[in-house]
């Protein structure tokens, strides 16, 4: 499943290797460090659906400098030949332990974990935020876009508008974690097995003396998968009729049409009279399909109006999380490792928020007897939970803010994927991913995931997390 | 300098591969069609800077299917032995003209014309509007946040934020031809000779015992390049007090240090008391370098403020453009060619800026005696401007807004690209790129490039091409 052909081992920030170099010269190659990645809330994202790791671990496993590396490098004049052969024979050593894609998380989580020595885990962390920012961005985004869609089908339409060729591989794999049925991208069909869907454009018609020959053109090309676009000169007094025309057409040879495309005007007025047309003209199975700047909310609002689309193509606003066009995650020191011994590190700020969670973490999330999410806990990896026995959390940020909670279950969200630089977890395929998201999304209270002033879901500190939290708040006063 | 290593052939929409097939079945492979690429305006983009041609160059020399391609394409059940046998042997063998990168680009104006076999020109429609859409959003934002910056160092340090690896790695590109000096990501700097920048992150603090142990081993191994990042722990109290020590012990060594960096905090108010720090011991010439969350209007606004900053890396904002991630432009069909005769087509809409300019054009710059630039004319492809006659222009959508001009010269925007399916354009390298768009960008009048409420440059149609339009509405109304 992965893209082992190309080698970014180069993807990275220049003060990585600066400071590799800095480490390096300093004595330190040999000191081992951990960094989780973590994104912090915002207004449009409260929750995210994990994506990315399979990008993650095709970067690990090819990570190495070629020569041409190394002699570009070279040229920078910052580093010495000692360094230089350093890395040109450098691979991953560490252990990275990660949440499995389409896992539901939320903000300050580690998603990702990696303690290696610290001159790797410098090196990876540009290109693993790449990864995990951009992709968990779009799962994320299509996760709402299908909810709005309640059950229609999604096909994601993006590419021509996605922020560059990868955006629009990986964002269409992205989405398909994220719920949508289908992508328009043939690369990304090819490369991950996924579903592609369209008809044909507005060229296509015009290519045609009228609408009605293109119609017809067409419906002779796909006889078994007629879907037309009715919008190029007149949606409903020249699109809809000849598309009718054609489908009564395709009827005579005993064959039945799929159905019609609107690309653009007011979709919830325009779905209803083509649905009307369509259903008197003997043609009720026929499918509205609409796209034209689509999101979840206008889709949400489309259905309140009862716009009679059943299927929906999402392109710009879904391939670049118009809204909030990027994740923000971060890759934060919480621990060096001195001589197999875990010497938690934290990272100080006047904003409460912005206080890093320090040592060498896990995640448990708690369920009720439903298998309803309680809450996330985050807690020192030493750490277990006695399900027998009611536990008690508390929001760190207001401890008095407490619950006991009695049977329930817990289920540790991070999982290893590499162990000693080799590879020890293998990505479902993506449809399996995408099976997995909908039922951790249905976990989930619909409340958490609301569009608008979502409840906010309890991330909250183990008692021995945040002890160790104030102490290093206050040693470093 | 373009990156010919990956096919990205199959980096299209479905529909294409099918209105192909619809073509080839049709008997109408050999019909040939001209298509524009142009972007409408929004509130924040009246204006672009152009980029991504080169890209487009790499991907149009690469366009072939790979035996794996037609595997895949069979697998999809759509196409027959026949398509695919045709498909198999595909190169690309139409002309495509383009406007330069670096050129400043308005609304509704072909940024690119290709002419082409219809089935050609529809296969690469999705890939191109990828690249240009792209690139062109990134050079336009970095425009605006170098015109901020009012001549100040601007580093490009987005790559984690990026939507993808290709969103990093071309989109800094972009970033510097639209005016940044440098940029984080080492593949960009290696694969297009780009400067790179930067020096440590917090991490580096944090792997010492404390900040002054870190500065120092800094300092140490990089003492001509000693840029120190102050806000791991506390600005002014620590940062600032520390930077300031190791300063001393490299002048004492007969070493200049470079400058500090401020990550978060109030930038203005932080950068104005750091200064004064710096300058009270002696370092009038140390610079104050300033990220976190900047954009043009960030930036303009610190400036308003007095803020002490010399040098400001740029990232999540730039390489996101997040106040409008997707630049929106399309790839419509203007023309069909039948007999060696140009066909003109036209795309009606019940919304007046959505109706296209049919046929096959160019577009004239108009400038004045002092070069700057007055107007845009998309004419047809056989019009010539004498410009020893006063010349009227008007508002299309508004023809009794007219003006004459007397005095002006007038230069083409659109050069051949491709010839025959050949290459005959050569993209220049980045930095004369960037050198070309300054002085393309100062030809413009800052009234039209103002963040907020910009006055709105004239794009405006030759009176045969507005005529053309006329018709041809009035015969499809």
């Amino acid at each position: 499943m992965n893209d082992n052909s190309r080698n970014l081992s180069m993807l990275t920030d220049l003060y990585q290797l600066t400071m590799m170099y800095g480490y390096f010269k300093n004595g330190m190659s040999k000191n081992e460090a951990v960094f989780d990645v973590f994104f912090r809330p915002k207004e449009n994202i409260t929750y995210a659906v994990m994506a990315g790791l399979d990008s993650v671990i095709s970067y690990i496993n090819n990570l190495h400098f070629d020569d041409d590396d190394i002699v570009y490098l070279r040229s920078l004049n910052l580093f010495d030949e000692e360094f230089l052969g350093y890395i040109a024979d450098l691979k991953f050593v560490g252990e990275i332990y990660g949440i499995p894609e389409g896992t539901v998380v939320f903000p300050y989580e580690p998603l990702l974990r990696v303690r290696a020595p610290i001159m790797q885990a410098q090196l990876v962390e540009t290109a693993i935020l790449t990864f995990i920012n951009h992709q968990t961005l779009i799962a994320t985004k299509a996760s709402k876009v299908c909810a709005a869609a309640m059950g229609d089908t999604v096909m994601e339409f993006g590419l021509r508008r996605a922020q560059g060729a990868d955006a629009g591989i990986y964002g269409a794999r992205a989405a398909i974690i994220g719920g949508c049925d289908s992508t328009s991208n043939v690369l990304t069909g090819k490369m991950f097995n996924i579903p592609v869907s369209g008809t044909h454009a507005h060229s296509w018609v015009m290519s045609f003396p009228d609408e009605l020959s293109a119609f017809r053109a067409y419906a002779k090309t796909f006889p078994h998968a007629c879907m037309l676009l009715v919008d190029t000169y007149d949606t409903l007094r020249s699109g809809v009729p000849n598309a009718i025309t054609v489908f009564r057409e395709l009827r005579q040879q005993g064959l039945e049409p799929i159905g019609i495309r609107l690309d653009s005007g007011d979709l919830a007025y325009l779905s209803k009279r083509a649905r009307k047309m369509l259903d008197d003209a003997g043609f009720p199975n026929v499918k509205i399909c609409a796209s034209s700047d689509l999101d979840e909310n206008v889709i949400r609002d489309l259905k309140i109006q009862g716009a009679c689309i059943n299927s929906w193509g999402v392109g710009t606003r879904l391939i670049t999380a118009n809204d909030s066009p990027a994740l923000g995650g971060v890759y934060k020191m919480s621990a060096e490792v001195v001589d197999g011994k875990i010497i938690p590190k934290i990272k100080l700020s006047d904003t409460l928020a912005k206080i890093t969670n320090p040592g060498y973490k896990k995640i448990f999330r708690i369920y009720d007897e439903q298998h309803m999410a309680v809450a996330d806990l985050i807690a020192l990896d030493y750490e277990t939970i006695d399900c027998t026995k009611p536990l008690t959390i508390f929001d760190p940020e207001q401890p008095y803010k407490r619950m006991t909670i009695s049977n329930f279950s817990v289920r540790e969200l991070l999982v290893p994927i590499f162990k000693n630089g080799a590879q020890v977890y293998e990505s479902p395929n993506v449809f399996d991913i995408q099976k997995y998201a909908k039922e951790d999304l249905a976990s989930i209270w619909d409340e958490y995931k609301r569009l608008m002033n979502p409840h906010i879901y309890k991330v909250d500190l183990s008692y021995e997390l945040y002890e160790l939290k104030q102490r290093l708040v206050s040693v470093n006063d």
